[in-house]
């Protein structure tokens, strides 16, 4: 293995991780977790689940590997703030994003094994060719470690709603 | 720039981010704050910010950039969970931990500015010789993007503590 697919390796390692855990922690959540808030007057359970979820939908497009499957979860989980906009009953089951978890997750981890070193470091699909030339920065790889650690940031959140169990 | 260095800067930008962010917020947090539970019967505020100093402290040694500063940090902040340990109250003014983080993150910034690909890829403190020949994967830079998530992650937790202004 070259030292530049060592570093890919690890990167993509640190990421799988972190969607297994969060994949671990929301699935095992039972209905009246999910609708609990994280904190006093914070957003529920469910929507940082739905928010990541969606997340992970919209980075297919972003790395260039396929079209986005539910981008309907956008209104609820992004575009929105939580309890603004009616949840679709079956969403707030939890047992839909469960599926579009691993829908997703598996989706973008072949797609992740398709690309080289000099994929990974090509601009993503947010940024022009022009702000490319002059922020170049703006790659693949700098979107993977920034996902992976906004995954860890609400993980840590819906952590805080886990109860010891008695 | 190589493909590697390229990938190695990503991520160092990644770490960086993160730990700008954290600083800025348990930063600007006043006592009071810092002395609020991130949820009802969580840890203190304080206490992540004590956990993630002592954390980055004990970064140090595990990637071979010299010895810790403060390891004393750990009885309070590591080793047993908050409110077990009696604080030092000018650690709970928090005025030194906010030293204490831009000491360490200074260190480790320019231990990290020394370190070659090579040096990223081999193995890390904690990791025997005959255990990272079997798991090549511990090694520096797998620690670098763990301890971004981990960053990230209690970040995500302290900033539910952030009140809106009025």
């Amino acid at each position: 293995m070259t030292l530049e697919t060592s570093l890919i390796v690890s990167a993509l390692r640190n990421w799988r991780s972190n969607v297994d855990r969060a994949g671990k922690l929301f699935g095992n959540l039972s209905q009246e977790q999910l609708l609990q808030e994280v904190a006093p007057g914070k957003n529920r359970v469910i929507y940082l689940w739905g928010h990541l979820t969606a997340s992970n939908d919209a980075l297919i497009p972003l790395l260039g590997l396929g079209a986005r499957i539910h981008p309907e979860l956008d209104l609820m989980f992004v575009s929105n703030p939580d309890r603004t906009v009616p949840t679709v009953p079956t969403i707030l089951l939890g047992e839909d994003l469960k599926i579009i978890w691993q829908e997703t997750t598996q989706i973008l981890w072949t797609g992740f094994s398709k690309l080289s070193v000099a994929d990974w470091l090509q601009k993503h699909g947010a940024v022009s060719e022009e702000d490319f030339l002059r922020e170049p920065h703006r790659n693949r790889f700098t979107i993977l470690l920034a996902r992976t650690a906004h995954i860890a940031y609400h993980l840590g959140q819906a952590k805080l709603s886990e109860r010891v169990q008695t």
